[in-house]
């Protein structure tokens, strides 16, 4: 897919630039952008990296202008702009034809040794390596690669291009690849959804429960690191990073560009905010909510412990109002810590 | 589907009225209810509306029968007959037999230009709109609408009567249409489901995450409205309608006939009780819990911030007994406010 | 599947015991297990069931050797062996081959009056009871046993040996069986998981929604008993036991070994940790954590209201200080009480 930043302009609603026969071939962020590329600028915090991008071609808020590299398309808000220009490099399903029914369960894989059950989906250039094996009903979708003596169960999703490696084991109905959750807001307050072109990359030895869903990245992928195992419906979203050997248990959510460190215990139920940073050796008890770095190694927990409801009625009128209860007794922060 | 008042009767265990002949078609509540509907009265907020329902006939439980219209069947418990009575309306997923494998793939529906992947099943009556693709092994139920330029993704089920608008996003593992979580519990303990028999119906421009669930409606529809994005394994229950243009984060769940504003925004795993109005523009912050309605716009939060569980274990023991902190230092609410 | 115990303590790293041609065809706890089976002893509480176990074989930590019955295997973790041998006896869904497509839609069971929709794949030996309707696109594994008049929905995945009774209605997307979430680090802090032997037992009149997932057990069955109705997007753990007549709402989360009993009516998404015991006709309200054993009757709660986010800012201040607060006003706990 090859677009001219004449047709980029008119999809992002910007002037047409100087150069408007130049193509480009994909988007990137401008640190990693290659010359075929298109690359963004939201805010002054981008301004050192325009001045070094390799980008063939850059959108830019109008307020940036005096930053412009060559082959520049100004807008009000590039983010926005971003968001529209995503879905045209993006592509879904490839579709396999009626007649294409029975060539989809067909063990015609290039490496041999692969067992695929009945009613799935191969998309095209799925690589699958010795002795794994596919369920029932499975949408393996194009240029899918998955490493050998990994079981995949049945009913699972690998979307286009994600990657899984040797001896992992996925649960039924797992999604491996769905559309990140990155939506951006005009002025009107509607929402544009950002294609997210970025993959989901699972290591090796790592296994995911029934009905978990890990979101692709939005440019760069979202990464499951070796030996981490992950249990039934919890929620990976866009761009996390999951390092090597932590477990997860059933039902925690782990928000967008958030990273995890090596080795540690996330309980089940436990909500974590979006661009975190959890060292290495974190425990994290269940039900818990972690709304902010954790730069020490440990054992972590805040929830309400179960009361009587009688009892959590009288003791929760109380709750909402600690910050009066301290100022009418003159307790000052600076004298309790 | 006609059930004549005697069989009713004979289903939900009442006396046999007058009219036992009378053939109803349907259920509804009393305000929307036709002549050739049955509905039901619960208790004293019934009254004024069984004194202007246009029903074919009433269930009323025994204490509300001086205020019975005629066609009337008196029983003990008049929502626990309506929940017998509901199964005898609700039809299940159409079977398609053996000789029909290859048309289900097929692609003889009414709007051209719609794309559908190996593996889905198609019910009767399914209309799908130009530009349209269905990814593979969906299950599209009969009697449901989809727009153009939408994209269903693999694995997805869409259960019977349910409607999709233009240009929606469905991730792979979603379902629609799902039975609502209503039961009502009888003199020995024992549950009776109701069967669900109004649908979901998703707006314009919606997009939906990764093995979401969205319930179908009791007797009325669940809405979506246009421009609504829900992230995943979202739960959204039972007659909940969704204002336009709000987002919802991973991971959150959205009780029965709740109703939710426009431009909300709504963070990742909160979870909002049954019977709740939000209005417009609210945000709420991740892992919350909203258990009460929400008349004003603005931000809004309530979870306890991590601790290490060592400190936690010392805070929670004063948690629980807030109350007696206050009766203990002889504070007062009123001294507070 | 029979290994001798040559083969066994090759598997776990042990050295061969004498009677090294002994095979046993199973893994059982050690109150269970027969002549045939291996089972495990992990600390001093087992001490006391060694001496009564009638296994053929046990796999035993070092410092328990003086307990050692024969036909006995030591290792520095028992736990662990156990996990790297309990693969050897699991079979994942087994295959069928492309020309068996027709035949997995194929009505030719054993009991008449099933009806199966399209693209359901069945494993060998699978028992469906009469007038039992099989939705499309289902796995239904070898060894399952459906009873009479249930209702499995589309894209429901049934694994291996797991029960269904009658008049059951299993929501789209539901899986039943998968596995367990049991790992077992090692001394390099690498998991190794326990693939989970037991089956997931469904009783009569039970209903599952959208998207819920429940595991196997690791020895023993996971049982949802009689009666009891599940919403959607719910996890149930390996060895968890729900009582007859229990309805537990959507998103709720039930970590291993928990056992809830009868008539008990736990809120939409409500986090329950492992190894608890609750009574019977226990209601727990939306979003609690359930910490600790409920050994009586009646409404708990536990959570923090929903607070405008500027005076929650204010309060979480002074939540995580209560101790301090406390210390501060020279309030001791036993005054309070």
């Amino acid at each position: 897919m090859k677009l001219s930043l004449e047709r980029v302009a008119l999809i992002i609603g910007a002037p047409a630039p100087e150069n408007s026969l130049f193509e480009v071939s994909g988007i990137n962020n401008l640190k990693d952008a290659s010359i075929n590329e298109i690359s963004f600028a939201i805010s002054e915090k981008y301004i050192k990296l325009l001045s070094k991008t390799n980008a063939g071609a850059v959108i830019i808020n109008k307020k940036l202008k005096d930053y412009s590299p060559c082959n520049c398309l100004i807008v009000d808000d590039a983010y926005l702009a971003f968001a529209k220009l995503s879905h045209h490099f993006k592509e879904h399903q490839s579709i396999i034809s009626e007649k294409e029914i029975c060539k989809f369960i067909d063990i015609s894989l290039k490496v041999k040794g692969v067992s695929i059950s009945s009613g799935c989906f191969l998309g095209k250039n799925v690589n699958i390596g010795t002795n794994t094996k596919i369920g029932s009903n499975c949408t393996i979708e194009d240029n899918v690669t998955i490493g050998s003596n990994s079981v995949i169960e049945s009913n699972v999703t690998i979307q286009k291009g994600c990657l899984i490696g040797d001896k992992c084991m996925i649960s039924p109905g797992v999604v491996i690849g769905s559309e990140g959750f990155g939506n951006v807001r005009d002025s009107n307050n509607k929402w544009t959804s950002i294609a997210h072109l970025g993959n989901a990359s699972i290591g090796n030895n790592v296994s995911i429960g029934a009905n978990t869903t890990i979101d692709r990245g939005t440019i760069s992928n979202t990464e499951i690191h070796d030996g981490v195992k992950i249990d039934n419906l919890v929620h990976i979203a866009h761009n996390v990073i999951i390092g090597k050997d932590t477990a997860i248990a059933a039902k925690t959510g782990i928000a967008g560009t958030t990273v995890i460190g090596k080795r540690c215990m996330i309980g089940g139920a436990v909500g974590i905010v979006d661009h975190l940073k959890i060292v290495d050796d974190v425990v994290i008890n269940a039900t818990s909510t972690v709304n902010r770095d954790i730069s020490k190694p440990g054992m972590y927990t805040g929830f309400v412990p179960l009361m009587l409801h009688s009892e959590w009625k009288k003791v929760s009128i109380w709750l909402t109002k600690l910050d009066k209860i301290a100022a009418f007794m003159k307790i000052k922060l600076k004298n309790i810590r």
